[in-house]
């Protein structure tokens, strides 16, 4: 059995919105399955002393402009929101629950809250709707609410990032992982596709 | 005649030097012509807030990871220097004058400088080094070394980087425009092949 793609990503990065559409098929092709791991960027970009890529003056302006012409490139909804970036916290936390017990469920969910808003522009920094996307999936409401406010869950959360951005040393987001191998970027997933065809160069 | 391809580039950009071997088969494909343009991108850096990548704690070793697999991927020969990055106002200022007269020149100059730094890991910023390397492309190396140290050359130079970093608003490098369309990083030269083929999206 190939071992999985592991895909890090933050619910607030546009690219990682856009990977996240564009890693499946690639996976799919090459018999890998995708283990998705939310993460905060922000923990990433404090040691890294970056900042989210709409506050640079220049690289803002051209930024915003590539999210759309990257999505119209792979016909993928897009419409950015204005409220950018957001604390997904509740997103992330919710998704770990749920991926506790099942990882399929919990990426329905995660590909719903991406939906939310990268395409709807819905606010979701706000607990009660993300437990309203979990419900969508068959999570119930208030045990989900329940769990993101544990400690348990907000533990296993802060010590997951911790790892991500210190262990395995991820700094932004889309980042992918494969045999070992590491592809930052939305625009990288055509290459991650032909080193997997490849077997590496 | 179709437009040109315009590409902006720092001498002591890694990036760049892959770029830059990787542009000239993609506009002889679509019969475009590629016009040079060196700039400051420690200026762009000053306005953006950004550093030279490999001093990022972790970005820094991915990114000296990506120069190397990119190279292999392309066939690309390619040496990190250890000395890096450098100032490299003598080569940029070199390549304006040459390229007044002989665009040609100036390319096969600064394609010279990049394999200096890049392959044979000499020193760029080392104006005697730079004079030689345009001797060989049949520059007076005299004439050369004093075209570098006069104001009227060195206030070129400046105008030509606050263009292109304020009017242009060119934030990083290798950075290439073609028909009005920007596209921002080697890994971007396939995209800029697609759309050129595509005519857009």
């Amino acid at each position: 059995m190939p071992l999985p793609i592991d895909f890090y990503f933050d619910f607030s990065s546009p690219y990682a919105y856009l990977g996240s559409r564009l890693i499946g098929p690639v996976a799919k092709k090459h018999g890998r399955e995708v283990r998705w791991h939310p993460f905060m960027l922000g923990v990433a970009m404090k040691g890294e002393k970056t900042f989210p890529l709409t506050q640079y003056p220049l690289k803002g302006d051209y930024s915003r402009m590539d999210f759309d012409r990257t999505a119209r490139r792979h016909n993928i909804p897009f419409n950015m929101p204005v409220d950018f970036p957001k604390v997904t916290l509740a997103a992330s936390r919710g998704f770990l629950w749920i991926a506790v017990n099942d990882q399929p469920t919990a990426i329905a969910f995660a590909q719903k809250i991406f939906q939310a808003y990268f395409v709807d522009n819905r606010d979701i920094s706000d607990p009660e709707l993300v437990a309203g996307i979990a419900e969508e999936v068959g999570i119930d409401k208030s045990a989900f609410l329940e769990a993101i406010q544990s400690p348990t869950v907000k533990e296993a959360f802060k010590a997951s990032v911790e790892e991500i951005v210190s262990g395995k040393k991820v700094f932004g987001a889309p980042y992918f992982v494969v045999d070992g191998e590491a592809f930052w970027g939305a625009d990288r997933v055509g290459q991650l596709d032909d080193w997997l065809t490849e077997g590496g160069w």
